[in-house]
């Protein structure tokens, strides 16, 4: 009987799994610098507790075109041909029956990481750091620059009225941003430090203003990205990162009274900006470390414990999309001026080579599948 | 072609629970005041991520008492026959395709709360505030005194080879004593006091003291349920209640230096202790309120305010099975005093008329499957 | 020889003492009731961490009225004449040998608590606690509502260039502001809730919208009051308490999906608002008591306990100047609209009949002694 | 008149510090590696807040073992001739008009820093951190292996009358101990490892013991050190280092269901363990930094982002000699083993020299003046 059950069992599932095999165009990274527009099959079923969702807007993250540019990031190795994309926004198109929250023709945005249910990870509400996690456009999980995809409803969230698709697709990045204050704990009238103005550095910039930041210096070794910074709100201060390290903290020194900053957020990847992290800080100051610097750094040990200096770091984000879509919503964040470049999903292979050699000034490149 | 995958999902989905429509034994409350231990059909699926458990021990809680006793919780009624029980052990007797950390044989111990997949309190590891969860023995979800059950394997926990069984079916309020010293953040050196020496008032005793309490107060009207906390450790220092309330505060200000206690645990569900519960604690102390009383309580706002108390609330426990089980395990927690009546599966309805009607010391009362 | 120190020590004190007996106007609270402007003479002496401040403005508090009106709060009672007055702000007019960051001409405010040196709450980061705190005009110790005042220069705040004396008379209610918002802990993105729109009421939204808040709703009996809130910010939401506590919980959880707000903070003293304050609230939300009622409330625990909510309680503050003072720099808070009316220090009695007998919208009277 | 009160002040001040340049015996550090058993006169005044305390035992540092055999650490150089030692318990001589707590004849040790009243740390609550802490036996602040001492009565702790004088003088390094627990938010059930067995190493694992851990794994390449660890407690599991990096963190990881430690205490002071650190830790895990590495160390961004490792340092302590003594009193913690070797004060000089200079196993070396 037992052995009845498991074997009927296993045949409901395959003809679920094989009446799921729909085709669909698609970006596909077929191998290291090739990539195809085409028809690709997916197997995917819609779950109880899934949506479907039509994709409309997907953001280019610096992940992906290292994907397409070097086949690999450390572990992770492109092995057979994968979709790319992870920054999404579309429109519910199906529904699982128990799904409550979201109905057909909803405007979404997915947070891209699925962990397993009921893991010690996702009991304990840090879910991205569940070792199981199934991460779009990571090897061998495809991605979402196609025409559509099977989510998990509790990982799809309703976009308001008044913000659209492509602020939607921007929700991503600028989760990491929350993760980081989050972190760091801010608490209104601190002052931050942000070391480097790319994206994530702005996504911490944006997110730290909402928490009542007094000040918040950038530094980096681009003038043209510290005027991006430097336009977003009169609280930036830019520091340009050539004049040395001794200028820097001289300048943050200054301004603070002598104390230094309460928060430092490392968010250029450089290994060399931590020769100076830590004189930044003031006593009992926090220091974040969002950016993957290729190598391991230096720490000043003694350095950090006569400030009793803590350090927290970032992996992707847990429960930040609702926050970070109701700043938006609330008229707290403006991302539309970082959205700098939108490609038609015809164009997505353009869009990838633009990515990989970008001219001008480029924050944040977007596919339209609208 | 959507709609036949719909339909064959629903065929197979339909198939699949009458398969596992199994028979066993279990002790059903039928409506208030009528138990019987009789076959009952219980309609549970294995899936992937599940085990199967053959229940060997199930204590008895105040909860299962009242069902039995009044028919309803608040808004929680009995209107059809349900399985009581929700403190189970037993042993693993099959396994879910994607379960990695169990297998068959494995003794185990189980968290009775199922909630949603991916629902945002589950995100935000809070998942017992969850509002869809399905608490065994809560109308109209069944409860565990009987042979088998299937759950997800994520709330199943494995006993170390020198935790019993029977010591694991006491994970369950140990673990109520574990959510309460976590909401209090006790510090090693922390003086605390708990009020009400019943199951759940000991559990905090002990949980309490694992974390380093110098001195733990408990308050009862009972000399009998005083003398069982007092063995526990040297630490702990009974307050007969009924010498009234300024004797009380008297004696814990008298052994605080005039400070008053660090926590105060309310455990005894009485309305009538709020009024002293606040004069025992030092600036910045905490109060938990774990008892549920029956009505409203008072609470002097300012007389808190000029200590600045904070107050925290407990509803059952999330992510403290492992550090309960551990506590046992590492010889910091001895449950095995507090299991003072052990009735057979056959006697299961004799053992609830004892607890309705006790005599004697009682602690613990276990139904033994084994 | 021993003895020989200690008579000298305790001759030269005795001299000191004397030699800083000096006259001033003051005004004076000389019975319930019965104010005087008048000279009055005061014993202070400079220490080498003192600074000497000549007063420029002071707010008028609601204790101030009650000890005008009322002759007591609470334990403290007025038994002999005494200073009113207790928010300030003025300009240095003499630092001691020991104090480095502020110096003769700088424009300062002042925390009006002065704790114990050492003692433990000081030790512990909450000197609020003290229970030795010294504080300004609470008897029996004297206001500054006088032409000059010797205070410890650790709790003295230089304020910067493009804040006024007037606004730096308001850092003390806006410190309140920011004591409640740092126990509640406030996340970008967070729903509050603030029942009461007096002076302290305003004060939290203020301090709440620089920590992000998406909306914050405010409560209150009088439509004038909630046209003042309403006036501050568009992420204000309005709600009239006249149409009893179904209509507010309903349409806070309207506005929040069902979910109810992550923060709830009493600022209205009312006792009848926590027949609802609890379902207001989230899952895991919190509590902030600020308001002080006149009797013990109502608190449902049984309810608390199904959402885990946390409840914490203000007391004055504690490390909240510098932050206060920084967002009224920062541009991100402005306080002047809420200083509705300034008396010269002449008519510093008219103030408070005034103050006693309000008539049209009133936040903030000051008086100037400029 | 102001400058005549001026004038009277600093004579009056001058007067009393004459009066108080009491002579006393003292173990004096001339220069490097030259000590002296001597008669030093040393200027203290009795303030209304502080204690005179006969000194009874004083324990040997590894920083004054440090200054006496290279004159200096890092930028602290002895310039001209310091008493040694800053680890002591003594009994109360003379008492302060203001002091309360205190009486002549108590029994007490005390917290050897002395920051500035009101000073920014101090009111946070992190007094450890003030610049401008005076702290015994640290260039040029005087220690205390002396007859006598005047110190805040804030900073004096009374000893119960089940801790000897012995014990007292080992309050100053457990405050280490449980200042690196307080960092890392141990518990109950939680898994750590430490470092390095020396004094401080010993320390953090007598502290982190009474906070409930269910296991302490301690690294040393002595086997000697390890076998003083293991003797403290059953939950200590010992391993040796010397088998390599990879055996250590394949212990660890064996150990804890391949999940890894909550907790690493890095206490030994090499920079080479860094190699290692991340790798033991389970997700979300946290890393304390105790000893003091003579360079900067590496630390693999990536590799802790991947667990989102936080990271905590230790610069000596604050509110924690109360928690200290009371888990001595309470028979949590028992020092008395560690007391390795104790001196007479006649043969200070020999003990400085034994200690630069151990043979056996040696933990600490104390002092006695009784």
């Amino acid at each position: 009987m037992r052995y009845c059950i498991e074997q009927t069992r296993a045949l409901a599932k395959a003809l679920l799994r094989v009446l799921e095999m729909i085709g669909m165009k698609a970006l596909v990274l077929e191998q290291q610098m090739k990539l195809s527009l085409r028809e690709f099959k997916i197997e995917e079923t819609l779950g109880d507790g899934d949506v479907e969702i039509a994709i409309k807007r997907v953001g280019i993250c610096g992940s992906d075109i290292h994907y397409y540019t070097n086949g690999k990031i450390g572990p992770f190795v492109v092995k057979e041909p994968m979709i790319l994309g992870h920054e999404g926004a579309g429109v519910i198109t199906r529904v699982g029956s128990d799904v409550k929250h979201l109905k057909v023709g909803d405007r979404v945005c997915m947070e891209p990481g699925i962990p397993m249910s009921f893991s010690k990870s996702m009991k304990e509400g840090h879910y991205n750091l569940d070792p199981d996690v199934r991460f779009w456009a990571t090897p061998p999980i495809h991605g979402i620059t196609r025409e559509s995809v099977i989510h998990p409803a509790g990982f799809t969230y309703k976009l308001p009225d008044n913000v659209s698709l492509a602020e939607g697709a921007m929700v991503e990045p600028l989760a990491i941003g929350f993760q980081a204050i989050h972190k760091a704990q801010i608490f209104s009238g601190d002052t931050a430090v942000v070391t480097g103005a790319g994206t994530i550095g702005l996504m911490i910039v944006l997110a730290a203003l909402t928490q009542g930041c007094r000040k918040i210096f950038v530094v980096d070794i681009s003038a043209e990205k510290l005027a991006i910074a430097k336009a977003i709100d009169p609280r930036v201060i830019p520091i340009l990162a050539s004049n040395g390290n001794e200028s820097i903290i001289k300048e943050v020194l200054l301004q603070t009274n002598g104390q230094g900053a309460e928060v430092v957020f490392e968010a250029s990847g450089s290994a060399a900006v931590n020769e100076y992290l830590i004189d930044l800080l003031a006593p009992a100051g926090k220091l974040v470390y969002v950016g993957m610097p290729s190598r391991p750094v230096s720490l000043d040990v003694v350095k950090a414990q006569a400030k009793e200096v803590s350090m927290y770091t970032v992996f992707r984000y847990a429960n930040m999309y609702e926050r970070a879509i109701a700043s938006i919503a609330a008229g707290l964040i403006d991302v539309k001026p970082l959205i700098t470049h939108t490609f038609a999903f015809d164009q997505a292979i353009e869009a990838y080579e633009f990515a990989a050699s970008p001219s001008g000034p480029v924050v944040k490149i977007q596919i339209s599948l609208e």
